[in-house]
Formats: C-alpha cells, structure tokens, sequence
C-alpha cells in the first residue's frame, strides 16, 4: 500500500513553520502498513494543487492533503482537489447545519466566507471536525482515496484519528527498531548493511544514521524496518535482522 | 527568483526525522529574496530522485536538495542528479585529498563506500564540508543552479552558509512581520484580506493564521510579505499594509 502525503501553504515553503503535520502524517499512514513514497509541498496556488493532485492521482492508494481548508482567499484545496478530478462542488448539509448554528450563537453572519467550508467535491463526505470550523473531506471509489485535512495541527490530527478506520486496511504491517551504535564509522558498516540488504531484499530495510561526525567520533543509529502482512512476521524479520548486525559489529571489534 | 527544495529520505517521508532542514533551507532562500514555490520529498531511490530533478530542472532559478550524500548504498542523490542532467560522474580532486588524509590518519582504508564521496557531476564543483566528510555541490549554467547539500543538520547548514555568496544575487530582497489579533475570527478578517491583497496584487501578501478555534475563543496571527527591488521598499510596503490593517482591525471593533 502505497501513500503520498501534499501539504499546502507558503509558510511551509518559507520555513516559518516547519512541517511537523507531514511527519504525522507519515508515521500515521506507516504504522497502518503504509509505505509513504512522496511528499509535496505547494503554495496557496489554484494551479499548485491541481498539478500535485495530477501528478500523484492514480499512482498511491492514499493521498492525504493538509492545509488550505479555511475561510480566506488563499483557502484553495477544496477547489483545487475538484478541478483535478473534475469533480462540482456541492453543499454538505451537515457542515451547512453545524456553522449555521454556531455562528448564529455567536451572532455572525454566515457570509461566504464562512458558508465555503460547507462545499465538498461530489461523490465525497466530509469527516467532522471536533475542534474547528473546517471538516475533513474523504474521497475514495477511484484509483486512489484521498483524505484532505485542515492545516491546523490539532485540527488535523482530530479528523486524521476520525477516518483511521477508513484508511487503515488491516492486512499489512510495518515494525522498526533501531540499535545505537558508539565508535562505528558508517562507511565502516557500510558494506554489511549492503550485504544484509541483498540478502534480505524486500523483508528488511536498513538504513543507518550518523549522529555524530564520522572521522572524528563516530556514533550511529542502524534502524532495521519491514512491512509484512502479519504484526508478528514484520516483528521477527527486523529482530532477527538486528541481531545479525550486531554480531557483525562485535565481529568488528566495536560497541 | 525561483526555489524548489528538494529533500531525500525515508525517514523524512515516515515521520522518523521532522523536515527541519526544508524550514532551514526555505528561511535562508527567503531572506536571500527566492520565492520558495514548492517543496519535494523523495525516498532514497535513484528513480525518485531523478523524477524531482526531471520536473523542478528549467523551473526555478535554484534547486536545493538536501540528504542522500552519505557512503551507504541508499545515499544516492549524486548519482540521480548526474542521471537526469545526463552528466558523467567525476573525480574531485581537492575532495579525494582531504578524504585520503583524514581516513589516514585513523589508520582506516579508502573503500570504495569511502571513495563514492569523492565523486561529482561532470562540470560542478565541491563545496568543503568544514564539520563532515561529504562535500556539497554546487553546479550552474543551466537553466536552474543546483545545490546539493548532506542531509546531517549541521553538515547542510556549514555548507549553506559557505554557499551563500554563490546564492544570494542581492538584487531581490525579502520583508515580512505579524501582528497578533486576540478576539478576531479568521472569517471575520477574511474579505479584508481579500480586498487588500486585491487592491495590491503582486505588492505585498497577506496570510491569516488561526491560533485558537475560530467560533470559541478567536486569535489569529496576520501575516504580512513582500519582495521587492531594495529591503527599504520591502519594508515599507509591509509596514504601510499592517496599518491599513490594524485600522480596519479597530474598525471591527476588536484589538
């Protein structure tokens, strides 16, 4: 099962806020079986979002967007998502039902502003938001489902942890560890962590850290990762894996 | 001037490792006068990585990648860049040197996992790592420069630094401030952002980020951009719209 995860908002491009919605993403979307394959990163553009929509439709079984859902001008990805599917914008009558009450207890109007969040692409339902105006929107029936989620972190996370039924499939899983290793060089293990992923192609994945510099005091993490399609068997592959590294690394007379 | 950041890594893409260095790398494109206009994230395949080169090369003044540098066989971004600019692989001289004298001194052979470090693109140039063995690259002419930078924070931020000369044209420079609205909903502010950002189109850029919930308990941070021809004229153009604002702001009845 493949991902591709599209955070939208110049603020992210501009580095004023770093991307911690996409590492939540990541290790949601991972830990349900996953394989994340690409991230995107757009501006608040009409013609951004579309393309990184294009570019990713049809190729991932998920797609999960972040940003762009609120009430301004540069609030794009409900558009954006639409025209790349060629898809109308509808009234969810349940969003419509949840603003109109509580900006009439607050005695807003429900401008246009406010009344957009209320339009999702047809064919789609939206996932409501415990903890703010925007809901999240769910997209699935093509090539590939798509989940679009708020920008707001603690937003994002509420409606994220909402679909988890939707998204996670429950026949693939995903196991990591990660053994710290003081005195060894990279380049010194180098050439087992190629050995063992030749051996092992496609069970285990290895990839190693450097922490520290490599000349002058070496220090790294060899993390051993595996998808398989029981918890158990993704499990014993990156354990079995880990004590084979060690006894390679004893072997080099260090840790 | 145009940027693409390009980061490299499947731990970036399953949330193991927070994109910190895109945030780095898109504050120091910003401040040089770039429009950051996307970001890519790409796991350590060669395909991958050539697909980002393939689509960001032509697009954008400069090109920054970051991760993928290292000894191992899953650091392979030198050989995706040479790949899609069809550029033969080379040996650098100064690197090679510095690289024999250093695993000399701790006694340890130059292997071919070693000496993988040694090698750039056809018509680049090495930029010394100060706190790491493997070099940047740096490589112009084309359509788009291109900066290749190590994925270890502190490694990819010496080499920026030194980069800088090389990035920054001094020709477009870059302003921006926030002003904090307590009890102001996003929605409220919504169609005067879109009349200012109308009124100055291409001038300055306005972006409202919600702090709290929009309906309970209101707060947003205004946002206020602009790039121009001289910092003064950046500035101005900021302060003049953060006015104009805070006047309508008041106007409301709020702050």
């Amino acid at each position: 099962m493949k991902a591709c995860i599209i955070t939208i908002g110049n603020e992210i491009l501009k580095g004023r806020t770093v991307n911690t919605n996409a590492a939540h993403i990541g290790k949601f979307l991972t830990s349900r079986g996953y394989e994340v394959e690409r991230g995107i990163t757009v501006k608040d553009n009409l013609d951004e979002i579309k393309w990184a929509i294009d570019e990713s439709f049809g190729k991932y079984d998920i797609i999960v967007t972040s940003g762009g859902l609120g009430p301004t001008f540069d609030d794009m990805t409900v558009e954006g998502v639409s025209r790349a599917l060629g898809l109308e914008l509808v009234e969810d009558r349940e969003t419509l039902e949840i603003l109109s009450k509580r900006y009439k207890e607050l005695s807003a109007e429900l401008t246009p502003e406010r009344l957009k969040l209320a339009y999702i692409p047809a064919g789609s339902h939206a996932i409501r938001n415990p903890v703010g105006a925007a809901p999240g929107i769910w997209l699935s029936g093509g090539k590939s489902s798509i989940l679009v989620l708020p920008g707001v972190p603690r937003e994002m996370e509420a409606i994220l942890d909402q679909a988890d039924s939707l998204i996670n499939k429950n026949d693939r899983f995903y196991y990591e560890a990660t053994e710290r290793l003081a005195g060894v060089m990279e380049s010194a293990m180098a050439p087992i962590v190629n050995r063992i992923m030749e051996e092992h192609a496609g069970e285990v994945y290895v990839k190693t850290h450097p922490l520290k510099s490599e000349t002058r005091n070496p220090e790294i993490d060899v993390e051993v990762s595996a998808y398989a399609d029981s918890a158990e068997m993704a499990e014993q592959a990156v354990r079995d894996t880990i004590r084979e590294i060690l006894a390679e690394a004893r072997r080099m007379g260090k840790k």
